[in-house]
């Protein structure tokens, strides 16, 4: 395990990073979280978004939105929530007794908040081995920080099996958003899957906190109950509605970004960089020098994710263009 | 109890009011809440706010700002989360076990979350009375809807008594920024008290959903920990932080709402009604005419504020000067 004030927990934390490395917050390139770094226009928002109660009519538009946008089956519940990190942290509290395997490596947050609410996490490599130990199941699809895509038949057959034993599939689709294809949503109709949508990855507004979980209506309805009348703000109902409805710009920023991946891979490649997975929100590498080119980057502003239980890994956001340039000079200079 | 679409849940929620009176949205005079109408300036938002997770450096300024600004005691807890009522609404999963009682008539979320959270609850008239029924006790000070206010040498004694049987007291401060003079929480070191506090009344921001919780940390630290390291937006966080250390806005804010309130006093008196209670922010009138009254108002898109559970009751929101006159015409007309 590394160092926690070497690799911290998550990606972002810049003001820490910036006391560690002597940079300024505002000068950095943040390649350390998996956020579009060319976002869904801010409008300018109508007041009434800041100032009164978000109007529960609202929220009924935004919820049907995100129905549409995400192809969520007509029976299954939807609850908007305050980010996706906030709603995996309320699942354990809502989900069937028991213990849980969680597809790994992955995203951290998963196994923290099932062990903060008392249950007995395993960490599994494949999700034959995860049904066969645990009635709860958990994967992200496609993975982070490997980008690992399991098909939706797969996903099915296990919640199936899960399912017969009074169990629960539960599957984070953070980075769902970049290609569509492999999402299980058109085909958990009346299946015990709950997913996970972020909104603020993809639509490059992480700092909006929004996101949606979908499922059946003792575990999902459950949660839209617990999480009350306002659960988003103002201008997240107005910037959800806006963005999920706006197919053009999606359809754009899926070939943009898929773009960035590959000139990012190539730039990676190019500077003997050994690339073995991510999506078109970051990319991984595998280098037993992971730590030492985390911190020679660091100094030169560039700050990437390193994690604490996989050492000999790196992941890299996608940069826009001018960050590209600034990491392939960074990474020549080295 | 008044039929649920004649009363509804909440106030605001003006697009079904809109379609049950035939008044445009943004032609209501909105009294239905008790929102500052001057709300604290909205700037413009450094574009990292949105894009950006926010950051646990900024979230950390956040919590520290709000600890000087409400007077928490430095051994106490306290959690940023998306608005006080999703607090209140995560309470009961992390307070002890046991029955409930609620000074009542008050703020129905309360009951709301305790019953989904399977809790049987009990409304009481005193203190002393819910002291005796439950080792779990909830206020809300000043109430809501009629402003009485319990000193906090009561609500101290309250959670001792509580405490000596494993119990715990929950006072709901969302409308205490108006004057903190009765507030308890520079009285809650060491007791078993848990406090809410709401961002978006006074500051007159209830859309941006900020609120904060402070406590025991075997209670508050642990739904710090659930909320996990982005409870609130980058502009919660941004606007918060401004707000909460702006002395000179609040002093100038109370006595203007002050001033407001004695004026919307003055107009309901000299039109017959019964004021009967209230804060700064909000007045309650005694009418039997509460529904007709509330009804006729809507008719001229005036939205007020009638409860299932208390049909003899209206409350009207402070207005702003405009509003106050078109009130003061829409008295007269009836």
């Amino acid at each position: 395990m590394l160092d926690p004030d070497l690799a911290p927990r998550h990606g972002g934390a810049l003001a820490a990073a910036s006391q560690r490395y002597g940079v300024a917050v505002g000068e950095w390139l943040d390649l350390s979280t998996g956020i579009n770094p060319h976002p869904y226009p801010v409008p300018a928002f109508p007041p009434a978004d800041f100032h009164r109660l978000p109007d529960p009519a609202g929220l009924g538009t935004l919820v049907d939105v995100a129905r549409g946008a995400y192809g969520v089956p007509p029976a299954s519940a939807i609850a908007a929530v305050p980010g996706s990190d906030f709603a995996l942290r309320l699942l354990p509290l809502l989900c069937p007794a028991g213990d849980v395997a969680i597809l790994s490596p992955t995203y951290s947050g998963h196994a923290e908040a099932w062990r903060l609410a008392g249950r007995t996490v395993s960490a599994v490599a494949s999700l034959e081995d995860g049904s066969r130990r645990a009635p709860i199941v958990v994967v992200v699809n496609p993975n982070n920080p490997d980008g690992r895509i399991v098909e939706a038949d797969a996903l099915v057959a296990t919640a199936r099996t899960l399912a017969a034993r009074g169990g629960v599939l539960i599957v984070d689709e953070a980075f769902g958003d970049v290609d569509p294809a492999p999402g299980v949503l058109p085909r958990s109709a009346g299946e015990r899957i709950v997913v996970l949508r972020s909104f603020g990855k993809f639509y490059g507004l992480a700092g909006l906190r929004l996101g949606f979980v979908v499922g059946p209506d003792d575990i999902v309805g459950r949660l839209q109950a617990l999480v009350g009348d306002w659960p988003v703000s103002g201008p997240a109902i107005t910037l959800g509605c806006r963005a999920l409805l706006d197919t053009a710009w999606q359809a754009q920023t899926r070939i943009r970004l898929r773009a960035t991946r590959l000139r990012l891979e190539n730039c990676l490649r190019a500077s003997g960089l050994d690339v073995v997975g991510g999506t078109d929100l970051f990319v991984l590498v595998d280098t037993p020098r992971a730590v030492p080119l985390h911190e020679a980057l660091a100094r030169l502003g560039i700050w990437t994710r390193i994690f604490s239980d996989q050492p000999g890994r790196i992941r890299f956001g996608v940069p826009d263009e001018i960050g590209l340039a600034r990491l392939e000079k960074a990474l020549a200079q080295r």
